[in-house]
């Protein structure tokens, strides 16, 4: 078997991997990518100028809540959207995705990156999952979410993270069989998450 | 959050588990609890003489199956049957596991112990997985299976784990929110898996 050079990771709304993603790829000397990969698919794609502008012309409901809840706009949560993304964008970001695994050790956090890289046998696939209530007191605390709304937050996120990785990897988001590795960072914590991934690139 | 007790591992057939839970605990030097558990049932609820026989005498073709295929009769192969283990036997299963818990630190494998200790906040569950030709290699390799009989074997052993598990426990066996670490024996290698664990209770 190959030594790991790519770590992907998927993660529950609320369960701090994308934290936990950046950490690792802090201690092992690595690029973390997130939306800089999306900038870097949005430049690659020659679709920077109108990218953000055409998302915003076709948002739909669940985007604009995304959007007035989370109290934020950026590219990121255009993503996670099925019906935003087309599949000229996928295809872009599925490029730029094996690019870089082949150029790169690399941590990638989100963006299917685990079906993209699943010819590969360098890529270690970590999911991140959590109990309700760590989830929604990570959510309150880190990310600002009023209480009275986090509940909807955490159901909507998670929704449309399995439904877009379920439209674009036709597999189902969170099944065992897609990870080797699945850590419950409400029950062992964002240090020792941490150190169990890095202990299993090894 | 309490420090780690008791480790609970559930593991798909030819995953490795059962050896994987037997190296932690031999390396944390705690009881590892897996036929001599039933064993310990069977007299604890006065069902040691009748046990074997009643169960025989309700065979199903499913365990008919089990004992010519997998060329043993053992206790093990009746407690992962719905059909044979009745309730009573259940019960008696989970106020041992329960002792046990109370008592002293402890490895379990399967018997549904990750669902009898969920009340208790020093259990860490973990699940082992692993890909199919890595448990077909395990089953052929290691317990002696022939190669004509696998793919029967390994599936009719999961199924039998899952209904097992959703009966008594209703809910998912392998779903992700029943488990802290769930581990990839086939990419990550059984020494590798062994150590996962062990630094996750620490």
């Amino acid at each position: 078997m190959a030594d790991t050079r790519i770590i992907t990771i998927s993660r529950e709304y609320g369960s701090g991997g994308r934290e936990i993603g950046e950490m690792v790829a802090k201690r092992l000397g690595v690029p973390f990518y997130d939306k800089v990969l999306i900038d870097m698919i949005a430049q690659e794609s020659g679709m920077a100028a109108g990218y953000v502008e055409e998302a915003s012309e076709k948002m739909t409901t669940a985007q604009a809540f995304n959007i007035s809840t989370l109290g934020y706009y950026s590219v990121s949560p255009i993503i996670e959207n099925v019906q935003v993304i087309g599949e000229d964008v996928f295809i872009a970001q599925s490029r730029i995705i094996k690019e870089l695994a082949e150029k790169e050790s690399c941590v990638i956090v989100g963006r299917c990156a685990d079906y993209i890289l699943r010819e590969r046998d360098d890529v270690l696939n970590v999911f991140v999952h959590a109990d309700y209530e760590s989830r929604k007191k990570r959510a309150i605390e880190e990310y600002g979410i009023e209480e009275k709304k986090v509940a909807n937050v955490i159901k909507r996120s998670d929704k449309a993270r399995a439904k877009h990785y379920s439209f674009y990897c036709e597999r189902k988001w969170g099944n065992v069989d897609n990870y080797h590795l699945m850590v419950d960072s409400g029950k062992l914590g964002v240090d020792k998450c941490v150190d169990l991934i890095i202990d299993a690139t090894k």
